[in-house]
């Protein structure tokens, strides 16, 4: 890496400043949770225990600035994919089944083919799913967004039994690590990527895929949806305190759309894998009598 | 009302495209619902049956061009209650108890102090409402926001047990409008406010108040959150077809905020009333012998 490549910060996002903010509003947080709110069970979805038992998962989502890429190229229907998969995907590492979505729609002047678009996508998606999408708020708001502009936010419930909650306490060093493709980039290090391209290649816009097949049928103890901060960021989040991970990064190839991005931007190796899902869009610990033959196994857990 | 008078088409909102992009989008929501989505339950919420027994209901809400008024005065606190206390009433209209709420907060570069006095709004009025204050997403998005700009969004769910949901069938001739007062603007109107106004004056900022310990106390039929499109935009929602509304605009002295918007932007009366709230933020649909005396009666549902 020479000293002119780019890295996350110097595309403008403070991923420090971002981590400041939020341990100072987490007392704020939990002084609103009452004992409904499971603690410290994954961090891709909030939990809350139902009066009748069993827990609602929630996340909310946005899109980021995949969304200037479509404006850019004028396809709007893969962020409505993206944002529902996302949610989806979340919400799948708690094993939640999605019940329902709700969206926000925000933009400076409302343009019916742009609008109608993001919604294909979020029906088309919500339907595979079998999730409803049961409203959303659209906002027209002039002068906050630019002509052209628009921004998009999900929020998904889904409903999971309790003894299904996955437990990071039951992975033990020696469990396996089975990675599951990624379509491309899904929605993040779009930042980046903006000043990496002079000309954006359609392919950055392929929809972020959805787990929830795979999530659903393969026997694993926890997962990590790889989103914003890549495997580094967001696989120790499925992980018991007093253990890591050894990852294995010559048992996949990583997809030339990435090769691209690092050339073009001279980043680091580092600061890619900490930025980019990198072909790599979920990460599931299992042990390793429950990995099927021929599956991807990327690393493993270790003490530590 | 001159033909220079303000109104809010000509302040950049265009209520008209909306409803156009709405019609054109509701078969692809339908074609999403399950039987477990309850069908013309309230608009103000989308109800959904749970495998155990009642309904969560859930709501997805922003605050709309005030943020520009908190960002041009430096106070932020007021938006995050603003955010929580609309998602609150909006659910509340339906008899839902709140459980959870969720939000997104996108911005160009995350500012602490502003995001620490978001949050603490939200926390505060969550705590309140009895909600707990879940989880959400923080977006930095460069490029799309400006410097100093931000959004916000809130996502709602409640509970409410299925005899409770109100019927607006239940709804007759003759039966009384409860007006319950706002605490200022709410939310609504700021594009229009902010073309009339060259200082702001702090007074609209007031935060959305909460109607949530007066729909628990009173017996009413249906409710109406008088929020974008106000009193005429609002109220059909919580009446059956075949049924209309009287409303005595004698019953209640209109806010001087309100008065001294409408003369400022030279705006006619009716495009007032279907802006703002002026002065009721809250109609509910009673039974004549179920208003305790001395209530605010703003009108009678009268037949057509």
């Amino acid at each position: 890496m020479t000293s002119e490549g780019l890295s996350y910060a110097a595309a403008g996002v403070d991923i420090a400043a971002y981590e400041r903010a939020l341990e100072r509003v987490r007392p704020l947080l939990a002084a609103t949770a009452g004992p409904e709110v499971a603690a410290g069970v994954g961090p891709f979805a909030g939990l809350y225990r139902l009066p009748s038992g069993g827990y609602l998962a929630a996340s909310a989502d946005g899109v980021g600035t995949k969304i200037k890429v479509a404006i850019a190229l004028g396809r709007h229907r893969g962020i409505g994919v993206d944002l529902v998969n996302h949610c989806v995907n979340d919400i799948a590492t708690t094993r939640a089944r999605p019940l329902f979505l709700l969206d926000y729609f925000a933009t400076g002047s409302l343009q019916e083919e742009v609008f109608g678009e993001v919604v294909a996508g979020l029906a088309e998606a919500c339907q595979a799913a079998g999730c409803a999408l049961l409203g959303g708020e659209t906002a027209e708001m002039p002068g906050l967004y630019a002509l052209g502009d628009y921004d998009l936010a999900g929020f998904i419930v889904g409903l999971v039994a309790e003894p299904d909650v996955p437990d990071p306490a039951s992975v033990r060093a020696g469990d396996l690590l089975l990675g599951l493709p990624s379509s491309g980039l899904h929605t993040n290090g779009f930042s980046l990527v903006r000043k990496v391209f002079k000309e954006f290649p359609p392919e950055l816009l392929e929809p972020h895929r959805s787990y929830l097949g795979e999530l659903g049928t393969l026997r694993w103890k926890t997962a990590a949806h790889v989103t914003g901060g890549g495997i580094p960021g967001n696989l120790p989040r499925a992980l018991p305190p007093g253990l890591g991970y050894r990852l294995d990064r010559s048992a996949w190839q990583t997809p030339q759309i990435f090769r691209e991005i690092q050339e073009r931007g001279r980043v680091s190796d580092e600061e890619m894998l900490g930025t980019f899902n990198m072909g790599i869009g979920m990460v599931l610990v299992m042990e390793p009598a429950a990995v099927p033959p021929g599956a991807l196994v990327i690393g493993e857990v270790v003490a530590g």
